[in-house]
């Protein structure tokens, strides 16, 4: 029943003087999510941007910037190269590609060296890895010139407990009640929603308003849960609210931070430790913020018979 | 400049009346090493046992028992299956086989799952896993029958820090200046000791004082370095002395302690957060113990440029 959850992110930026993302229409983002070996299963649209709900995560098109998320054994820098080969790497602005630390790294098609030597044939870009091999690290790659200059936060929480989290691992979910339990409508106020159930397990759901957006994939198996959320929100107080609800209704034994030009506000924050933290200045515009929790209370760990 | 260090261990016990271990002398297990992929580099003996110093760790015999450890990308399984094999599994009266989360999982060429299907075409076991498969986490299996009776305490450091761990990863080491430094004739009192110094990083040592030994092996590259001692000590107070001494020298951000019906006197540890903990019962006569500790200090990580 192992699903691995962590997902693989890009970003591209295009030029102002450049074609629309959104004018190159359904049919070719059909055809990169294809390239990472992921579909599209359904799509919201407003006047900002077209959402994207994926059978690994998600894709969010605006007219300069995209934000594509896949999860599982997926082969997002497939789709990176396509993208880069069709949108032609002279409208490129920005590229950013991140990885995070997988449960079982060993099942993968790919690693993270391996993707930015295929990234580094067509452009120029420089890598990092944050955090130590023998716990979480994210693996982040940006081009050498550009800026993106946007604002994201987004949250990964591991081993999830109590009794959402036990909803979440049963047999008979709906997807409204889900919303329901994560409190999604009056955290998320006038977003439009799109969200799928998968089977036996796995919950989706992307939201906009405007150029807003978040996004939330739920990886419950007891052993190997995740559950993550984005969100390009630029309040930091209302982020920060958001994320706190969500770690109270989740109670994830640890939890990471990732912000893009934007941090949190953690003093309502469940009682944790603060494992660890960094910032790393990419630019003269875009700094990368990680940060390590753990819930405060030592772990009594039990032995998983195999 | 990426060396494994995180070990395999078997350990086998023999039936009281079948031939003693070390009268299958030097060739048989230094083709018994062979068949994990190392070699046997020295030796020393005395009344109660023979060490042998492996290319990749360490072998210990007695009369009705054996330890085995190695690091890196051997196959300590085919080592195991060999001796079941050569010593006839009705002689065998307790096996375990541990395997400790590695820093580079997807390079090892087996995992433990596909260990635990060979052994278990030859003999009868269980297998389990403590700890999250997103941070430190320990493989176990034993065999269903028998009991080992025996007491050992081993202590994992990763990411150790400060004078003793630049000197480590510098070019002008000597056995004998590693020893003083690691003060181990002072804690290790009429122990024999024999060690070996690899190219261009990485120290192992064996001692021996009658039946009891220790063992310690250092992996200092900067980015994954992992220094482990295993001892059989009796007296939990002097293996926590010990143990509280090379945590004091080495400066290791986080570490584990893994006690086989031993524990130990952690007062005397550095400042640190008691992470997670697991006690598993594995018979009448024998416990696991499992610590996860980590330095007070939050950590400021940095980016590694890759």
């Amino acid at each position: 029943m192992f699903f691995e959850g962590s997902e693989k992110r890009i970003e591209i930026v295009v030029n102002g003087d450049s074609q629309s993302l959104r004018s190159f229409g359904d049919s070719f983002w059909q055809q990169a999510v294809a390239k990472a070996g992921a579909d599209v299963l359904s799509k919201i649209s407003n006047s900002g941007c077209d959402a994207y709900l994926l059978s690994e995560s998600s894709l969010f098109v605006w007219d300069k910037r995209l934000v594509m998320l896949t999860c599982g054994n997926t082969n997002l820098v497939d789709a990176a190269l396509f993208m880069i080969d069709q949108l032609n790497s002279v409208n490129i602005a920005w590229l950013s590609y991140q990885r995070k630390s997988e449960f079982l790294s060993h099942l993968q098609s790919s690693h993270f060296e391996d993707d930015i030597q295929r990234l580094n044939e067509v452009m120029i870009g420089r890598a990092y890895r944050i955090g130590h091999l023998d716990g979480h690290h994210h693996y982040f790659y940006c081009s050498q010139k550009g800026e993106s200059a946007s604002v994201s936060r987004s949250m990964q929480m591991y081993h999830i407990d109590g009794q959402v989290a036990d909803y979440l691992r049963g047999d008979t979910l709906d997807a409204l009640s889900i919303r329901q339990r994560l409190k999604l409508a009056p955290l998320f106020c006038d977003f439009e929603f799109d969200d799928h159930l998968f089977n036996p397990f796995g919950y989706s759901i992307n939201g906009i308003r405007h150029n807003d957006y978040f996004t939330i994939h739920i990886t419950p198996q007891e052993r190997s849960s995740y559950v993550s959320i984005e969100t390009n929100l630029n309040s930091a107080l209302e982020a920060s609210s958001i994320f706190c609800e969500l770690l109270n209704i989740l109670n994830p034994r640890v939890w990471d931070v990732i912000g893009f030009n934007g941090q949190l506000v953690v003093d309502a924050f469940p009682p944790h430790i603060d494992l660890a933290d960094c910032n790393v200045s990419l630019n003269q515009a875009d700094t990368l913020y990680i940060n390590h929790y753990k819930q405060a209370k030592r772990e009594r760990l039990v032995a998983e018979a195999l």
